[in-house]
């Protein structure tokens, strides 16, 4: 497993500082993890109960102890794949009964570190927890399994004309994507997970379960315990149903590639498409690296220039005036005559070249790791924000691509390091914490759809102050007074 | 101050049983409150240092601990009126520390109990904090204080070409409506307030000043306490600045009515044009009795037939193609042919009627005080839900009337009863009863928009279970030890 941060091994049980990033910001203000080892007893008893679903073999563990961050493996000590909610309810409750960590594992697709087990204690895998549990068309309603994943769903939801617009890169599972308050190409028109979980059903710290919300479109009735748990990164609890809003599939699809010779003409045109309320479904830039790691990777042939590609839904007619109102804006900031993909199958060789982008470009560096942002500004900051870091990583030279979600204003600057080039990585997160730190000065948060994490838990005592960060801990301390629930991660 | 239910009187510091109501849903399950009255200490404190704006007189005490729900006036010890967020931080800070309860005032149009200081306790008046502190026209957000009106704050950004969509029937405060998770007209295409607030700053039980979330379209940066403290009902802290998104005016408005002689076509040409998928803006259900309301307090002169009361924003090909085929739909279901309105000042005329139809149903029969449903179910739902109420409502033969969001599975249905016919007041909170329970068996919620106050917390339990329920008393808990903040509201 490559390491990027030596000091990120915890050796001895305790996460030591990062000696390559600068002091205001260095990992040294985590705090020294202190593992809390399953007991031979809690091992037996999982072992007993989950038999061939239990395991505690080292490849297994490690498998479960990392994801795509940065980070080096960190197992938990035991892993249980769960298939049933009366399943991970035993689960949670054995580890309270013994105050072990529980960490809930979905997909795996994490940038920010949240599936290692810092302190230890037991994976609960509900990738198994799988199945679709009702389709309410006429509602347009879905109420899933945990472990159903954006494409499995969306495969199996297509033939009844409906479809559900979140789409991290990575076929995250549905769970895991509530975890983080994820989003993706179409949030600019759909909205994020916030907007689109009706309800939950949730296995608390004490191993109870209780259901969140209803399937009514809207409710007062109480605290919105929905959006507490959705962003909630596996800290309060196991989310063990899900009802999502799902959307006819729209009767006109049209998507386009718009190049640019210079990135600024691409982002002031995004600002006017938004500014000017067009219904827009996806809108995404990729600058002049990201197309040619695509081109490299999906063999797409695309003009090595910077590139939005945009989707426009609707009925034929809207489609079209959209795609008007939108060409006549790029024409004003020297963007190219759109170039059309109309078929699905064109639409899914550009769409798949996207959500593969970020593979694409650490490919193009064999053996390096990414060190990812995600800051997300409003709109009117967009070219300030993303201009700046442009320049910061080009008199930086440091290998770097940018691309991400423009119209919400949340772009995704990729740093490609050598993880054994120490002083390439500490590079990169300098560059990275300008980023942030700017983008928290605009007005904006250090991650728009990735969640905090490890990795950007540095960040939240200047995004939302310590007073705010106060509440949340007194949250986790009211619902989890044990911190068995994916601790060490949002907050110390 | 009339009053309803002569048992909700809370004769000697306690809220007897209501003797009128069947027993598994009667008030009875109500706590007894204990009033916390304001210390002469604490009352000599508040009026040193706000003088004239600290109230004793019992006008204005009687002024405050009531609202437009069906309860009769519960007088807080002191009023208090805040113009800044130091002195709403001054005024909880000193109730913290004497231990009484803070209720948040704006322009008193709850229709739940919720202003009723059923505690005691200060009342603190917010609504001179009226200022537009921002407008981010390029952003799409504004920033304000909580006293700003709806109606205030949109003839404010109007002429920049933006609106706010939320219109709960009253021009209430935008904390009011924060509070109470509203919605409205609008809310089938714009969401309600849980969707349409970014960002707020808020005043915590114990004083302190926090901001929760940013100006960023998206974040995942946390806990959701945006989302936490929309829909608390003023039991988690006071809202000081809120921070909104509004849209931009429509280029092109047109507003249609359509009559039906069976309330039950109606009723299935929505569920159809929901599930079709239409981007209609509004999608309003007057039932006869409604319209006939309000054609004689807003002499209309509409055909007293059940009407769907729609409009219709977008591009002016936008606006026709939805009318088009919506126009479709109606006919398939023996709707009339549209009636159009399509100048401001026509479209203002019906959408202030329908904004005062609950007005005008009130005065409808005078003296009468009107009950109020707010359910809100899956749109599939819709039509056995509503024509069941209906169908119990005629045979009870209890002056009755029916109106609402219907594109959002919303409705109220409104019994007009004489507040001294006791026999009368109990038939028609049994109806409630009965048309709740029916609602939450289909999947939906006891309140749409309205919120939880003194009213609906019987239902509570049922709605949420009573696992969730102790999810919510553990996050009061955590956040308002002192159980300062708005008691004795949405849960015991």
């Amino acid at each position: 497993m490559p390491i990027c941060f030596s000091a990120f091994t915890w050796p001895d049980n305790a996460l030591s500082a990062c000696l390559f990033c600068p002091p205001m910001n260095a990992p040294a203000s985590l705090p020294a993890f202190t593992r809390r080892p399953v007991s031979a007893e809690l091992r037996e008893a999982l072992q007993q109960r989950f038999g061939a679903r239990c395991h505690t073999a080292q490849a297994m563990r490690e498998q479960h102890g990392v994801d795509e961050s940065i980070f080096s493996v960190e197992p938990p000590d035991v892993v249980v794949f769960a298939q049933s909610t009366a399943e991970v309810a035993e689960v949670v409750t054995l580890a309270a009964q013994h105050k072990v960590p529980v960490i809930p594992f979905g997909a795996g697709s994490s940038l920010e570190g949240h599936l290692l087990a810092v302190e230890g204690g037991i994976s609960l895998d509900v990738s198994g927890m799988n199945a679709i549990l009702a389709v309410n068309t006429e509602d347009l309603t879905v109420t899933v399994q945990p472990g159903v994943t954006r494409e499995q769903l969306n495969r199996e939801i297509r033939h009844q004309g409906l479809f559900f617009p979140i789409d991290p890169g990575a076929d995250a599972t549905i769970g895991g994507m509530c975890a983080t308050r994820a989003s993706g190409t179409n949030a600019v028109r759909y909205g994020t997970m916030r907007e689109n979980v009706l309800a939950l059903e949730v296995v608390t710290a004490s191993g109870e379960v209780i259901r969140t919300g209803t399937r009514a479109k809207k409710s007062s009735a109480g605290y919105d315990l929905t959006r507490l748990m959705v962003g909630s990164e596996g800290t309060l609890g196991v989310m063990t149903e899900i009802t999502l809003k799902v959307y006819p599939l729209p009767e006109a699809v049209s998507a386009a590639t718009c190049m640019f010779e210079d990135i600024s003409d691409a982002v002031r045109a995004v600002m006017d498409i938004i500014q000017m309320g067009v219904p827009i479904a996806r809108c995404e830039l990729l600058d002049t690296a990201s197309v040619r790691f695509v081109n490299a990777y999906s063999q797409l042939g695309l003009p090595e220039k910077t590139m939005l590609l945009m989707e426009f839904h609707g009925s034929p007619a809207g489609v079209q005036e959209q795609a008007e109102t939108v060409q006549a804006i790029t024409d004003e900031h020297q963007g190219s005559a759109f170039a059309w993909a109309n078929t699905p199958e064109e639409r899914t060789r550009l769409w798949t070249a996207r959500h593969t982008s970020y593979f694409a470009a650490v490919q193009s560096r064999p053996g390096c790791k990414c060190i990812t942002t995600d800051t997300c500004v409003p709109i009117s900051r967009l070219a300030d924000s993303l201009l700046a870091c442009i320049a910061d990583a080009e008199a930086a030279r440091i290998p770097h691509f940018l691309l991400g979600h423009v119209g919400d204003g949340n772009f995704h600057m990729g740093y490609l390091v050598d993880p054994n080039d120490a002083a390439e990585c500490a590079l990169a997160e300098q560059l990275s914490d300008k980023l942030v730190q700017r983008a928290i000065e605009m007005g904006g948060t250090c991650t728009g759809e990735h969640g905090v994490g490890l990795h950007k838990m540095r960040f939240l005592p200047q995004e939302c102050g310590e007073g705010a960060l106060d509440m949340m801990r007194a949250i986790k301390q009211a619902l989890d007074p044990h911190r068995i629930m994916n601790p060490g991660k949002i907050f110390a």
